[in-house]
C-alpha cells in the first residue's frame, strides 16, 4: 500500500500548490499550521515552520527535531535547523529575496501577534494573506491516505470488540475509557486523535461529555465516542450500548438514531451539496419530533485532523468530492434521561460513497 | 483543599483583570484560549468565548455544553448559549454597547482570520491587542491550583512504579507507552496533558521521540517523559533507567545530567532571573564538555497547560517569583548512542524552592 507520504504523492502535491500560488501571483507561501505542514512535507514534529516558492521548498525546525526532520522529508525539501528561533531563520532566508515579494500566509493559522513579528522582521516582504490553500488539497484523500484512515478504522474497532468483553456494570467511566485507551494503542493507534467520551445513564445526554467518576449501572445507556490514529490519519466512531436488556424508550430512541444515520449515508454521493446529507438525518428526525434535540451538525471531515475540512452542515452547500471522507453522526439527547449518537466513517466515491470498517451499529446489549 | 476553581478565587481573578483594564482604559476582554477561559471562568469545554466588562462577565457557549457550563461556572458569570455561532452572540451582546467602546483582544490567541471576523461582526467596538493579561495572572499558583499540581506529580509517581514492574526487555516502546498510559489513568488523571515519550537505547538520544515498533534490549537506556492532569493542572517528569547493569559511559551521563538538574534546582529562589538558573546547569556541563549537546532550555512553566509561562531559558532574565511553578529538566543527547534527560516539577517559594514529589532521580537499574 502506498504510504501517501511517498515522494510522488509529495511532488504532486507541491505541483498543485504552485499552480495556486502562480495563479495568484504569489513569490512564496508559509505554511505554518502542522498538519499542513506534515501533508506537504512529511515532517510530523510539532515545531516547524515550512516555505514553499517555485524552485525550492524550506522546513525551519529546530535542534530537537533534527534526527526526525532528516528521516521525514526526503531530498525535496531542504532543512534549515534554526538556532534563534524560527522566524530569525525564516527572516534570514527571505532577506536574500527581492525586496517586495509577495508571500502568502494563512490567516486561519497565523496569529496576529505572529503576524506582526512577520512583519517586523521580515519586512522587505509583502505579506498576503492565502486562505485554506493547503486544507483544499487535504479534502481529496488519494489512496495512500485512505488506507491509513482505513486501518485507522480497523484499530478502533478492533479495540472496541476488546474493550466490550472488558466492560461490566460497577465500573466507573473512567475505568472504562482507561481500558478504551489501552486496547486502543495495543491495537496500533499512535498517539490518540481525541479524548475519548465515555458517558453512561443520564450523562449520555452530553453530547461532549468527558468520563468522570460515575459508576455505570444496570439499565443504563452507555455511548463511547473514540477513534485510532494511523500513520498520522484519523478514525472517529461512536457505538451506545445498554447495560441489560433494552428499555422501549431506548431502543426507539437507538432505532430513530440509527435509521437517520443510514439516510444521511445512503445520500452522500460524489456532488450532492453536503447540507442535502445533513438534511436527510435531520428531516428524518424531525419527522419523529426530534429535530430540537439534534443540536450539532451532521459530520465532519476526517483526515490528519479528526475536524477538517469539508463540513457536513446544514448550511453549508458546497457538495461532497470524490476522495472527501467524513463522518456521519447523528444524535439524540434527552437532557436527564441520556442520548444516543451513532457515527460512522465513510468515503465519497463517484457513484457513492462506501462505509469504512466492519462493525454493526446496532444497539448492543451487554 | 481548596479547589482553585471555587467562587472566591474566581471572583479575586476578575478583580484583578478588571483593574488592569481599568489601567489601560479598556471597557472590556474577549478572552479566547481555552484554557485562560477555563482559569478566569471555570468553564472546560472547548469552544467558547468570555467577554469581561467592569460589571459584568459573559460567557458565550453552543449547545453541546450548555449543561456543562451551566456546572461550571457559578453565579458571577451569566451564560449565553449561541444558536449561530459564538461570533454573532458576541456581535449581538456588543451593539449594546455604546460606539466606540475599546475592546481588548489576546493577539497571541487570536488568528489574522478571527480579527478580520471581530472587526467585520462587531464594527462599533474598537478592538486593542492586550498581551497576556490572563497568562501573566496564571504564572502565580494559589494554593488550590498547587494543590492540583502536587496531586498530577503523584499521580505520575504512582503510575511510573506501576510501569516498572511491568516492564522488561523484549517489549516494544508502543507496548511501554500503553502500559504507562494505562497506569496514568487508572491512577487518576484526565487528559494525558501531552502523549508520553518513550525511548529506548539510540532513540533516546531524539529528545521529541514518539514510542515507536523498537523493541527494548538490554543494555538499553530507557527514557520515558510523562505526566497526568488532575483538575485541568498537569505535571511533567522525564526519569531514565537502563536495562541490566549500567555501562561506564550511562553512568557518567547520568551523572553529569542529574548533578546539572540539582544544581538548577538548588539555584532556583524568589526573585533570581530564569536565565541564571538556565545557566546553573548549562554551565556546568558546559565544565564537563557536554554544553552542546545540551541543545534546550531548561525548564518552562506548568500548569492548566504543560507548556506556560515563566520560561527558564538563556535569553530570559526576568526573574522567578514565589508561586511560580517550573519544571528544570537538563539533558545530555549522543546521537547514535543515547541521551539522558532528567525532569522534576519545582515550586517557587520565598527563601527558595520546594522539589514536588517524592521520587527519586537515580538510575535505575531493571
Amino acid at each position: 500500500m502506498n504510504s501517501g507520504q511517498g515522494p510522488d504523492r509529495r511532488e504532486s502535491r507541491l505541483r498543485s500548490l504552485r499552480d495556486r500560488l502562480h495563479d495568484e501571483r504569489i513569490d512564496g507561501l508559509l505554511v505554518s499550521h502542522p498538519p499542513d505542514i506534515r501533508y506537504m512535507s512529511g515532517f510530523s514534529g510539532s515545531s516547524g515552520l515550512l516555505l514553499i516558492e517555485p524552485g525550492l521548498a524550506t522546513l525551519f525546525t529546530d535542534f530537537r527535531y533534527e534526527e526526525q526532520a532528516r528521516g521525514e522529508v526526503g531530498e525535496s525539501i531542504s532543512l534549515v535547523i534554526a538556532s534563534d528561533g524560527l522566524f530569525d531563520s525564516l527572516a534570514e532566508r527571505l532577506s536574500e529575496r527581492p525586496p517586495g515579494s509577495r508571500i502568502g500566509f494563512d490567516p486561519a493559522a497565523t496569529s496576529v501577534q505572529d503576524r506582526s513579528e512577520l512583519e517586523r522582521r521580515c519586512g522587505t516582504a509583502i505579506w498576503d494573506p492565502v486562505s485554506g490553500a493547503v486544507a483544499e488539497l487535504r479534502t481529496i484523500k488519494d489512496p495512500g491516505e485512505l488506507g491509513h484512515i482505513e486501518k485507522a478504522v480497523q484499530v478502533a474497532e478492533t479495540a472496541f470488540d476488546e474493550t466490550l468483553g472488558r466492560i461490566r456494570p460497577g465500573m466507573s467511566e473512567q475505568e472504562i475509557a482507561a481500558d478504551l485507551i489501552h486496547a486502543l494503542r495495543i491495537a496500533g493507534s499512535g498517539p490518540l486523535p481525541f479524548e475519548p467520551i465515555v458517558a453512561s445513564g443520564p450523562r449520555s445526554a452530553l453530547p461532549h461529555a468527558f468520563p468522570g467518576p460515575r459508576v455505570a449501572e444496570r439499565g443504563d445507556l452507555l455511548l463511547l465516542d473514540f477513534g485510532a490514529r494511523v500513520g498520522g490519519y484519523c478514525s472517529d466512531l461512536t457505538r451506545v450500548m445498554v447495560f441489560g436488556p433494552a428499555q422501549p424508550w431506548q431502543r426507539d430512541l437507538h432505532e430513530a438514531v440509527n435509521e437517520a444515520c443510514l439516510r444521511a449515508i445512503a445520500s452522500a454521493r460524489d456532488g450532492i451539496p453536503a447540507c442535502e446529507v445533513d438534511a436527510a438525518a435531520r428531516d428524518f428526525l424531525g419527522e419523529l419530533g426530534l429535530a430540537d434535540r439534534f443540536g450539532h451538525s451532521t459530520g465532519h471531515g476526517i483526515g490528519l485532523e479528526v475536524h477538517e475540512a469539508p463540513r457536513v452542515h446544514k448550511r453549508e452547500d458546497r457538495p461532497l468530492v470524490a476522495g472527501n471522507v467524513v463522518t456521519i453522526e447523528p444524535g439524540v439527547y434527552v437532557p436527564g434521561r441520556g442520548g444516543v449518537r451513532i457515527e460512522q466513517d465513510v468515503v465519497i466515491e463517484a457513484g457513492g460513497r462506501r462505509t469504512l470498517g466492519r462493525s454493526s451499529t446496532n444497539l448492543i446489549e451487554l
